[in-house]
């Protein structure tokens, strides 16, 4: 990893055995990349036609992920998100760089945290090419890097009027898994508590599903703050309008068990920490995206419609309107 | 800015517009880049030959920087660490994003530290093309991408028996302006002050310098975690010992104040946060160094020289070994 060190924050042996033990192995070293090791990763040449696609994304502690979260599902989540990033895109995700901020050093944390991100690294050959440690209140910022051909890639602002509005995957268990944790809930079935954690803290972005989806879909986005505001995201930048119908929104089986309509609805609508692509397009390459649904293991469900004008209108089965409210809240208010 | 946010983290129109009001008009987005404002930033195709060279750093508050650090100082160091990585590579530096966590909004704090940040960035001609935004203790993941061609690269592990050693600027004002606002020292000339402050927090990184020693230099390091430190990590890359000779480092005048000796040495072998080169190149190209050194506009001066074996020997100017102790401190120990 690339370490800068200031007089007041001196890289040490210990920080330097401990990025050679934890991440130096996978820091690849070849005739053509240079990673781990020197001030800056070198790449290899990149080829003809290919462009690089890039995000970066931090998790924080107390804001992102609660402090007793296991750092193998903090790993993992702190590739994920921006893998899902890069999904958004349609890019094949390749190198990362980690800057891990955290209180101190500990060797079974240390151990646990680059597993759970190696696992999912090597699950889409991504390799860490460096990085920085830092002593301070636990935090992770990853910048993810993947390619694309030329100008093939999933933009938010090119929805078409009259597109369909796809999502991806079943949703709501995040939104379930985090009001669990908060103990807001408590009538969850013991056998999905495991699961909806799993969809909240080991998040599995929709690489494949993102690159199956060039040239098929007009638009797309991941929609971790949430399905209604990441669609609108997509409209508003399209200069559209749009519907969505409520009830086709696929969600996990247990929303039955809630009581309460507005929150039910908040937990679809609303629920943050989603890695689902929300995408649009043309109706007459649904069965197209039928068909890579099934190759790419992950289903894809029609759930509105792309209209002329502005505004996003969410619809109830008996379609009757339903009001949007701002039910998230903003955190820097 | 590219920005994640959970359900614990929502993004807000606030945030939204902060990051519009102080990021977005430097966010380009022209026909073959598309910056800040979709899930990731893809940049143009890569001209034949040119390979990516890539480094993040963080500066954290009370770790890397003081609380009551000004704005736009913080802003142009975030930036600074980062370009003086890819100066030590002997990259070009072209693009940057920006993961930023801050306390709390406040339009004056942003618009002097997105000054800071931006300033620099016109001076070196990048862009910021993503980012995200996060509520938390301050601190600043910067990550910096630039362009070198083929294996042209300065690395640290290629400095050649019988290399010079060379150092670039005057080093040693940064330690004493961190010493001075540690009210360690009182005896700092008042016009000095500023002077050395500067240097402390808006260090002007060597990216031309960089770039004009590709073919000359045999290995290059910035010294940001103190010379002797630094230059020993090109000396064991390189499987090689060193020899420095103590009295021709180039020092700041002030130095001359300090009647404590180990004071002196420790602030200019061991002093941090000074944003220098140094490079080993072989005897045949120092003209050529003296030359681009006035180029560059960056003096350049040799203070030792590259031997077989292992270790590196500070000598003074009698000819006697100095004994290098830790002055230095372990932040993770």
């Amino acid at each position: 990893m690339q370490m800068r060190c200031a007089q007041m924050k001196r890289k040490s042996i210990n920080e330097a055995k401990i990025i050679e033990r934890f991440f130096g192995i996978q820091g690849v070293r070849s005739a053509d990349l240079l990673g781990i090791g020197d001030d800056a990763a070198v790449l290899p040449e990149t080829k003809l036609g290919k462009r690089c696609v890039m995000t970066t994304d931090t998790l924080l502690v107390n804001t992102h992920f609660f402090p007793d979260v296991s750092p193998y599902s903090l790993g993992h989540k702190s590739l994920a998100v921006n893998l899902s990033d890069l999904a958004a895109m349609g890019a094949k995700p390749e190198y990362a760089l980690m800057s891990l901020t955290m209180p101190k050093l500990d060797d079974k944390w240390m151990a646990k945290f680059s597993g759970g991100f190696f696992d999912l690294a090597q699950n889409f050959d991504v390799k860490l090419i460096g990085g920085d440690l830092v002593r301070g209140p636990l935090s992770i910022t990853v910048t993810a890097i993947g390619y694309v051909n030329g100008n093939e890639f999933l933009r938010r602002d090119s929805a078409k009027d009259g597109d369909d509005i796809w999502i991806s995957g079943i949703i709501g268990g995040a939104a379930f898994a985090l009001d669990h944790r908060k103990k807001k809930v408590n009538y969850l079935p013991k056998d999905k508590i495991r699961e909806f954690d799993q969809i909240l803290d080991e998040p599995m972005p929709r690489v494949i599903l993102g690159q199956e989806l060039l040239g098929v879909a007009n638009s797309a986005i991941d929609i971790s703050d949430g399905f209604i505001r990441d669609i609108n995201r997509i409209l508003v930048a399209s200069k559209l309008g749009g519907e969505i119908y409520y009830e086709d929104i696929p969600r996990v089986d247990e929303l039955s068990l809630i009581d309460n309509e507005t929150d039910k609805k908040r937990y679809l609508l609303c629920g943050g920490d989603e890695y689902e692509l929300a995408f649009t397009a043309p109706a007459s390459n649904r069965s197209k995206i039928e068909e890579l649904s099934k190759t790419s293991k992950v289903e894809c469900t029609r759930v509105g419609i792309v209209v002329a004008g502005n505004g996003l209108k969410i619809f109830d089965k008996n379609g009757k309107k339903i009001s949007i409210k701002s039910w998230g809240f903003d955190h820097f208010e």
